[in-house]
Formats: structure tokens, C-alpha cells, sequence
């Protein structure tokens, strides 16, 4: 399998204590049976990006190079391809690989893959299904080689510059949404406004749902109602919360850091539903069954969404005209972005346009 | 309304500090509009009676009549009943009244009533739905009159002395169960096999689920093989969970005090939840949401059933021919019984023959 030197940005050791994301060369492959060459246009920042680098999850292998919210366009395609042609503009998402044989797969839910180790993910999948081991390069680089299963249909009404967040925060907060069988006018919550949040916003409004954002920041209200709230709760300790007990049936939980689930419980209808996205680790406090009990409630996390789901959302956006509203930024601009991110000061998704990650004359990325 | 004096058995306070239940006389009234006055024959001993009176959900008013797995015989009708007669063998459940206006009660489901007091509970139902004050007293006593929406037919081919406990151990686990849509085949864990859990071992069995009984003591392993179950696993260290990782579709766990929740997150399928029964306040420590996530496991509570359920799960263990496993005891001996409950060395209910408690010559109960 022929190789070949890409520029990309990424971390070569971890970020804690002050050190940053920086240019480096990494291979990929020409594409072999049915994979495909894309040449990276955008790339979404998403908080994960920065959970891995800084090694939050304690799995990350170094050099490690984020980005899962990829759109490009193919520029060469193996010999065994059938979905794709060269000139196609397509997407990737979190995951490139999986068992494809476990129960999960079996359902098209590969993001619950069950076989030995996993999905593989686009960054940091240092396992292959067949369990040896590997390391997966992201986004945050000119080229990308997947099998075309992994690789997304990206409608043609959509604007290009501005979908790659769809890929994960689209269909993180999707899958979870649709699995809650919203109708018409059910009080739905989303906890957090942020890259996910805002997306969970549109995209539960699409599906017929009164929302209400919830935000710790007052300066969050009016950009939450642009995106098209019903109400906006600004939380700021537990009396903002009264009037909202048994409001909802549905409440989505974007909010990046463990944090005490318990005062959000006593806002579900009877049977109401409260999903976490993200891999916080455990909760700040234990979480009260009284609460939990008293009105047949229920707490759960979701992992992003399976492949045929990510199409499903880019599909959905599609019908709906729903955007991800993105701030574009050079490569070089990251690690100033990171801090932003960190400090929630985006609105609402960084995309790197790629053009801007290009070798220096002297072979090396600027 | 005409009242009248009966004996019972009570905690005149806390029990905190080795005092015992003791004999006293409480009222009841002559039913009116649709009440029966039923001659209580046999009352289970259930684990809430034991935290009530102990008032470990700082909720108790002394003096308290606990006991609401109520199983008698109709003696009096009231003039606007049309469901029963006098001599109907009847049952009371864990509630006597609900508001009967909110959209939980419209749905027929009074537990989660969202009326301004919630459901009156038969025994320390301290508000009525009107918002008054007010005080139940359970079955630990001769009599109950009850209005006749909140009554239970008993199917007739169940022995009446071994029933009782469907009224609560019975419903309260056949509610989750039947929402967790088990279907021909489908694993499913009981967590606890004590009053809760040997009812849920035979009704999951009976909804045709492939049952793995867990307990944390060796000495239950044959009894829950002799309930149906079809494993059983022995959980002293989390060594023992090993071989049970993602194996469960609903897990319900009966364990009545604090615990930590998250060895048994990992034993769920994608998809998978775990419902608590009992109010056990604040989990022993946070649930990691990584756990919950990475598979879209959910973790919630249960309350009781609602009325319709109750009468469902009588039917259902008629059906089946499911009867609870009962040690008869008299009213006197329930001290003894409450230390037993504690220290889980009943098989599996006891269950009180009210034939025990009569009014002692001098008119005292005995």
C-alpha cells in the first residue's frame, strides 16, 4: 500500500501545562479495495478535539491529531468502490471502522460496536477491529483515506462551508432526540448552548418540539431565542429552576464537565427521560432515586450516533434548512480557538477551512 | 360520618433507638358514598413498613399504622358502591386516594399523581388531595375503609392467604417490567432476591424472559433457582461481574438501602436500563456517564403501579398461577419479624393472619 507525507496539525505530547497544537507531517495511504481519497475542505473544532489532546480520557496515544467533522472532496477512489465517484463532495464523522459482525454492527449502530475493541474513530483509534494496534489521524489535515461505508452523503442544498458540525454535534444530539419519540408541541429541554447545544436546538424545534434552552449565561438568552427556543431558562441557582418541576419530557444535556445531575431530574414530566451526551466520568453527586422513583424517571447517557444516522441528520438538516451557525478559522488559528472553546466564547462551531493548511515552501506545514 | 374503634399495631414514634410496634386503638369510619369497610384477613410485611416507622424518609407522623399489602373481606358497602358486594374478598394496595384530575391520574397512573400532595398513601397518607392534613393507618389493623375505585378484586383461583403481597411486591416490579417490553428470550437481571426480587424472578420468568437472579449471599443461590431463575450470580467482588458485561436488556434492581450503582451499569446492553425500586435517596456514588454513554444505557426508578396495574399484575399471577412465597406470622410477632426483615432472613414475605389481633377481653388489643 502506497504511502504518502500530508501536512497536519496536532499535538505531539500532551497540551497540559501550556503547550500547543503544532504544524506536523503525517502519512496516508492511496486508497486500496473500497477506500477513498478525500482532499479535506473544512473540518469542524469540536469539544472533544480538546478533551484528547489534553488526554481528559487518559487513552490518547501522541502524536494525536483531532478532527471528526470532516467534508472534502473525493480525489481518488480504490478499485472496489461503488458509492462514490471522484469530484464527490462527502463527509466523515467519528468513526471509520468497526467489528461490522457484533449485534451492534449487525443493527447499523456501530458507535456501540461490541466486537473487541470497539469502533475505530477517526482520531485516536489505536485499535483495528482485528485488535492490533493502530493510530488514527482526524481531520485537522489536508487528506483523509476511508472506506467508503464510513463516508457520507453530503446533500447538495446544504452550504459546504458550513455543515461539517452536522457530523458529530448534529448527529450526537439527533440520535438521542429521535430515539425520544417527540410529537408535536412536547416539552423538550436542551442543557448547555453551546456547539452541540445550538444544533440540538434547531434540530428539536424540526421535529415538532416547544424547547426551552437552559444556560448558565445570561448572555446566551438572545442568541438561544435566534435559534429558535420557545423559552430560555437562565439557571443561575435552584429558585430559577421552581417553575419548571415535571416540565419536560425530554431533556438533552450538552454540557462539556461533570456537574450535579440532580437539580435537572426534578424538572422531567412522569416518565420523562434525561440524556447526557459527552464522556464526563462520573457525575458531581450521586444521583437521588427518590427523585428518580417518585416519577418513574430516567437518567442516561447516548455516544454520538451510528453512520446511518449521520446521513439520516444530514439528510434531516437538508429538508429542514437547518445550518450549524460556524465561525471560520485558519489551521493556524487553533490553538487560539481551543482557548475560546474553553472559555465558551464560540457561536456556536469553529470550522477550519483547510485551504489555509498547506506545506510551506520548504515541505513543512504552516 | 360514624366512627368506631378497632384495634391495630403501631409505633406511637420513631422506632430509632429500640423501640418497638406496639397495640393501640385507631378509628375508622362507617363508609359513605362509594366506601367499603373490608375486615382485613391477611397483611404483608413490606420493607417500606420497616423505613416508615423507622422514618427514615423524614416524612413520618406518629402514630403509625404501617402495612399496605391489605387482603379482606367486604362487610359493608357504602350506599353509592357499584363494583362490590358484602362477602367480596377484596384487596388494598399502597394508595387509597389520588387527585384524580392531573394528567398522571387522567391516565389512570395515581402514583404519579401531580396533584398539589401527590397520591394519598394507604398508611401515612398525611395530606388528602384536597390539601388538608390528614393521617392514614395501613393494614396492621382489623379493618380499612376504603372507597371502592382504589379496591382490587382478587381472582379467585389465588390462595387467600399467600396473596397479599402481589399488592405490593407484586406491583411494584411487575410495573417496570412490563415497560421494559421484555420480549420471548430477552436477559434480564433481578438485583436482590428478597420480598421485591423473588416476585420479580417469577413474574419476569412469566413474561418469558431468560432470568439471572443476583444476590450478594451465597446461602439465596438454590432459592432463586428454585423461583425459575435461569442463572444465578454470586456478586461479592467485581470479579464476578466480569463475565456479565453487556449482557443484560433491563436490569431492575429490589436492593432496599444505598448502593453503588455503577459495577452494574457495565452489565447492560446497548440500550439497556436499570430500574430501581424503593427510595433509597442519593446513590452510594456518582454514575460515571462514560459508562452510560459509551452503550445508551439509562438508569431510573419506579414507584409502586398504579391502580390498573395492581389489578393486572393480580390477574397476570392468576394466570400464571404465580404465588408469593409466604411465612405466615401473628400480629405479635411482628418486632421479631421487622428484626428478620433486616437482617434479610425471610423467605420471602411474611405475611400477618389478622385472625392474631383481636381486642383483648379488658377491650384492649393484644
Amino acid at each position: 500500500m502506497a504511502k504518502f507525507t500530508i501536512p497536519a496539525y496536532g499535538a505531539s505530547g500532551s497540551l497540559i501545562g501550556g503547550k500547543h497544537l503544532e504544524a506536523m507531517e503525517i502519512e496516508r495511504n492511496t486508497p486500496i479495495n473500497d477506500e477513498v481519497l478525500i482532499q479535506i475542505l473544512y473540518c469542524g473544532v469540536c469539544h472533544s478535539d480538546l478533551h484528547q489532546v489534553h488526554n481528559d480520557w487518559k487513552n490518547t496515544i501522541y502524536p494525536c491529531v483531532p478532527g471528526h467533522e470532516i467534508v472534502g472532496r473525493i480525489i481518488e477512489t480504490g478499485p472496489n468502490t461503488t458509492r462514490f465517484s471522484k469530484g464527490d463532495i462527502v463527509g466523515v464523522g467519528c468513526m471509520v471502522d468497526s467489528c461490522k459482525s457484533c449485534a451492534s454492527c449487525e443493527h447499523g449502530e456501530e458507535q456501540y460496536c461490541l466486537g473487541p475493541v470497539g469502533p475505530t474513530m477517526t482520531y485516536n483509534g489505536y485499535f483495528k477491529p482485528d485488535g492490533s494496534e493502530y493510530n488514527t489521524f482526524g481531520g485537522y489535515s489536508t487528506h483523509i483515506t476511508v472506506q467508503e461505508s464510513f463516508v457520507l452523503d453530503i446533500p447538495k442544498n446544504l452550504p459546504v462551508a458550513s455543515i461539517a458540525p452536522i457530523l458529530c454535534a448534529g448527529v450526537t444530539t439527533y440520535s438521542p432526540l429521535k430515539r425520544a419519540n417527540i410529537n408535536q408541541g412536547d416539552k423538550v429541554a436542551i442543557i448547555g448552548i453551546g456547539g452541540l447545544g445550538h444544533m440540538a436546538v434547531k434540530i428539536a424545534k424540526a421535529m415538532g418540539a416547544n424547547v426551552t434552552a437552559i444556560t448558565s449565561r445570561e448572555e446566551k438568552r438572545q442568541a438561544a431565542n435566534e435559534l429558535g427556543a420557545d423559552s430560555v431558562l437562565v439557571y443561575e441557582d435552584e429558585d430559577d429552576l421552581k417553575n419548571y418541576e415535571n416540565a419536560f419530557k425530554f431533556m438533552l444535556c450538552t454540557i462539556p464537565y461533570p456537574f450535579d445531575i440532580n437539580p435537572y431530574i426534578c424538572l422531567l414530566q412522569p416518565h420523562g427521560s434525561l440524556i447526557t451526551v459527552g464522556l464526563l466520568g462520573p457525575y458531581k453527586k450521586p444521583a437521588n432515586n427518590m427523585e428518580l422513583a417518585k416519577m418513574n424517571r430516567t437518567i442516561g447517557g447516548s455516544l454520538i450516533g451510528s453512520i446511518a444516522e449521520t446521513q439520516e441528520v444530514l439528510d434531516f438538516c437538508s429538508e429542514h434548512r437547518i445550518t450549524p451557525d460556524v465561525e471560520m478559522i485558519e489551521m493556524k488559528d487553533i490553538n487560539n480557538a481551543f482557548e475560546m472553546l474553553k472559555d465558551e466564547e464560540v457561536r456556536f462551531r469553529y470550522v477550519i477551512d483547510m485551504e489555509s493548511l498547506k506545506p510551506d515552501p520548504a515541505g513543512k506545514a504552516s
